[in-house]
């Protein structure tokens, strides 16, 4: 079945977004739906050279809007590549992570402020904003235990708890004003039920 | 002698920026200025790596938005790390090229619009507005003949005679929008009277 829908989940560190997106993309095709399963890069060429830089940890002294601009460079590349060829081929777009991440990482994390990092994001994205945005939601401690749990740590991950800390009290702001595009599904309940909870927005959309 | 300016040069392909920013920086160190001469990435490492994905001849699916972001980011962080901390030391930066080559090259060259580009690189520059601009005019046909002498062509310089034309034409609109920041020298003269001149436009500044 065809029909274009570009689908973003967000939420911090540690809130199980590769695994319930996964699991979204294979119930979506075992029902025949079309769809891609991305996220920035995703195997564009000029957005994963962009973000090497971005996540080498040899780049200690990266400015912190340095940061962010690179952010909406290789969003900007990998929504141009990627995302909108394949809505443009009707295809379901499941991404994770888009603007309202920059908002909380780079807004907050970062403290460059909320409105500065929509400008720069609004320049990266126009008006690609996603058809539904599901906001995994995860309590505080339970996302940091999970990020602790990782190897290979990259740069953002050896942040510090304060850091994690705002981009928290950041995405709280980013679901205060994006309450209307954004749904909020409790992270903290069973895979299973996540998964249903994420394929019931999806399944009314779609209907 | 110490004293903190920020001066910038600018203009178009072939207009001589590299050779005559060399001897103002030879002509200050012999008055005994203390000064540096740079230009992004300047040998920054982080703008250098993002320089570096800018002028690869193989990203030729690059985005200019993609494009403009990654400028501002250089920007930004040779601004950070190189041109404050000289100026926090007291000296003179002599820097070619700065906002307004993002505003011809990016605003008009690809067609992104004077002030899109105008708002990314408030977002990286602040307030960092050079002291003096000198702005080297010189007409289109003797810029396009320097380029076209040059081997190791970039990525920039194999675009079209149209795109060099819209440069030009965006420089026109920003010697008119900032007309009381920026100086203009005639390029065509001889290179010891273009240098003289923008002597004189310096020296004016420092006495």
């Amino acid at each position: 079945m065809k029909r274009a829908l570009f689908i973003c989940l967000e939420g911090p560190d540690g809130s199980g977004k590769t695994t319930v997106t996964s699991l979204l993309y294979e119930k979506l095709k075992a029902s025949n739906y079309d769809c891609i399963h991305t996220r920035e890069p995703g195997g564009i060429e000029i957005a994963e050279q962009i973000r090497r830089i971005i996540l080498d940890p040899q780049n200690t002294n990266m400015d912190a809007k340095t940061e962010a601009l690179l952010y909406a460079a290789s969003r900007r590349q990998h929504l141009v590549e990627r995302v909108i060829p394949a809505l443009n081929e009707g295809k379901i777009v499941l991404c994770e992570r888009f603007i309202y991440s920059s908002l909380a990482y780079q807004g907050y994390g970062r403290k460059i402020g909320f409105e500065a990092i929509y400008d720069i994001n609004i320049f990266a994205i126009e008006d690609y904003f996603p058809d539904i945005t599901i906001y995994l939601d995860v309590d505080e401690k339970t996302g940091l235990k999970r990020i602790e749990s990782r190897n290979n740590k990259d740069r953002l991950d050896l942040e510090t708890i304060d850091f994690h800390h705002r981009v928290n009290e950041g995405y709280q702001e980013v679901l205060r004003r994006f309450k209307d595009r954004i749904k909020i599904v409790d992270a903290s309940k069973s895979l299973d039920d996540v998964v249903s909870d994420c394929m019931d927005i999806i399944l009314k959309e779609l209907s």
